[in-house]
């Protein structure tokens, strides 16, 4: 959140739409963009998932609106609560706030956690606040290291300093402020033990870089610093996963978007983002075919999923990738790396494709 | 690993070992521990999980045993390797390492991982040595802040100036030098998101503490880095988890260690740990019961094994818990005390339990 004014008054705004309802004796309501597939478009343009304008109108007076409709404004009060003294709670933690029976009946705002979710959505829609900007946050994980000196919270953290450890990644960097960024890329790991390996290999500071890694999907918190990193900065950001539907999924995600947080793709997604790696070529020319894992059902069943995504489909490279895969049929990880060598992603392949640009768009 | 000499004269001293048996013409053995339930003992004076006697010799010239012996030396011979460069590889990066076909044969020296693995545990019996020591690095997980100085790597790294983000546990902490230890004690909690609750509060400033998590069971490097604080620094450790049985089983681990890693308890465990909550009794003081989450089977199933736990078995406060989670047949989660206000976990719920000594030993 830069502005610290724009949640409060996004949410003031809705607030007096309703008095305003109230006071013209209308029915109150709110407009709310639908969120299911049928309305998440692939836009050809911006190459990003996102939500189609179908729009639902949510009335107060409604037996069957008027839970959710009561779900959303509890959110919207705790959000404005939470803006109110400056903190954050998380997903979970929003849901107990409030949760509670209604005086005189036994009907409860909130039975489970999908629901309080679910109009935690809505009032990102209707607002056009992200969950972090509304102050609530999403898992915490991951790490980051690299030359960037940034300010947060008071203090200064230089993240060339920060020992084996590195910086732990918060669930929300809304108001991180980058003070100074002589890194010209940043490398995105999918495993936690590849960035121990490069971290340890001094690889950052080696090519002049960041290294950043959750573990599997990463989280808001990291797909959103990497795109502020990417806008602000104009840091190109290389994407290492295992050569696997799973590893491509999460490329995937951090490139188009995700259809469940359609909504909120211009706010997370990185359509420039480049995949560096593991590719079937890389397999082949760094004689990696031996260290194949067989695909189980499960596997051959994502692949075929992903293959029909729109944003795969229509691309020579990825329809490349797939069919390596089905060749190969099995997967590769970035772990199986160390057996040439042990800094040898280090030492060889992060710099070899980097400097060949042997990646894919 | 304190001592740089130490990992290499432990390998030497078996490879030294094994000359000699071949020298002398007698058949190369290495005396292994045996790890199993049966030899698993625990040890009602140190108060923790610990192996017993029981130890096999295995051969090289044996056909049931060659393949385990030749796994061992491989996985000394890659510590070996790692130690002389410095350099430190995950547990799936040693498998792809030493994973190979030996020449004219069909013979792999490990087909799947859980090989490479027992074969390290084997190696660090027959050494002594540890893992990490061992140059070989399990998961990284986990946050830290606190008024703590450290130096890692040749970086001066201060623990109460690392924003909101924190200080990434790495997954080996060994080198790590304790500069200034401020603090008076820790709280490790079981989930991130409470973490961020109570780093947002600013918990560690307003008491002089160190707060740490990771995300469910707690890794090893999180485990050795509160022993060691509890330890080199005689910090009292608190523990925060969910009340329900793994919550329970969190922190049974970080006490009294676990059934599979045993044989280095001495290292990872820490007898005095404190559990600071949530028990049934708080449920109870802090009106939590509306936010009981009713126990599935599975939930049913591990309480009853828990309570069977000889740790447990023989403390009165510990049946105290283990009949209140029968009587209350749920779980209450850390998360639900925000129900009690943004910041009760902090303001209330932590000072009022520490001044009151509100804990289980």
């Amino acid at each position: 959140m830069k502005k610290k004014t724009s949640t409060e008054e996004k949410l003031k705004e809705l607030g007096k739409k309703l008095v305003n309802d109230i006071d013209e004796k209308k029915n109150p309501s709110m407009d709310i963009p639908i969120r299911s597939l049928s309305n998440t478009i692939f836009d050809t343009k911006t190459r990003l998932l996102t939500l189609g304008d179908k729009a639902s109108k949510r009335y107060f007076f409604n037996v069957a609106h008027i839970k959710k409709f009561a779900q959303t404004i509890e959110v919207a009060a705790t959000s404005r609560e939470l803006a109110d003294v400056k903190k954050h709670l998380s997903l979970r933690e929003v849901y107990y706030r409030i949760k509670r029976t209604l005086p005189n009946s036994n009907i409860n705002i909130v039975d489970e956690q999908p629901e309080s979710n679910k109009a935690i959505e809505d009032l990102e829609l209707i607002t056009g606040l992200s969950r972090e900007q509304l102050h609530i946050n999403a898992n915490k994980m991951g790490s980051v290291a690299g030359n960037v000196i940034i300010r947060d919270k008071g203090d200064t953290v230089n993240w060339a300093k920060l020992g084996s450890g590195g910086w732990s990644i918060p669930s929300n960097v809304e108001e991180i402020e980058f003070k100074k960024v002589e890194a010209k890329f940043v490398i995105y790991m999918e495993k936690a033990a590849e960035w121990e390996r490069v971290h340890e290999d001094k690889v950052w500071k080696k090519l002049n870089c960041i290294i950043m890694s959750s573990q599997g999907q990463a989280t808001r918190g990291v797909r959103r610093l990497l795109q502020r990193l990417h806008l602000e900065h104009k840091l190109p950001i290389y994407v290492l996963t295992d050569f696997d539907p799973w590893g491509f999924y999460i490329y995937s995600v951090l490139k188009f978007g995700s259809i469940s947080l359609a909504h909120i793709s211009e706010k997370l997604a990185i359509p420039k983002a480049i995949f560096l790696g593991l590719t079937g070529e890389d397999i082949i020319n760094f004689d990696l075919k031996r260290h194949l894992i067989k695909f189980k059902d499960v596997d051959i069943k994502r692949l075929k999923d992903m293959e029909k995504y729109e944003w795969f489909k229509d691309n020579k490279e990825w329809r490349k990738q797939f069919n390596l895969m089905k060749e190969l049929k099995g997967k590769v990880e970035l772990a199986a790396l160390s057996s040439k060598g042990i800094s040898f992603i280090s030492d060889v392949y992060i710099p070899t494709k980097i400097q060949n640009k042997d990646w894919i768009n």
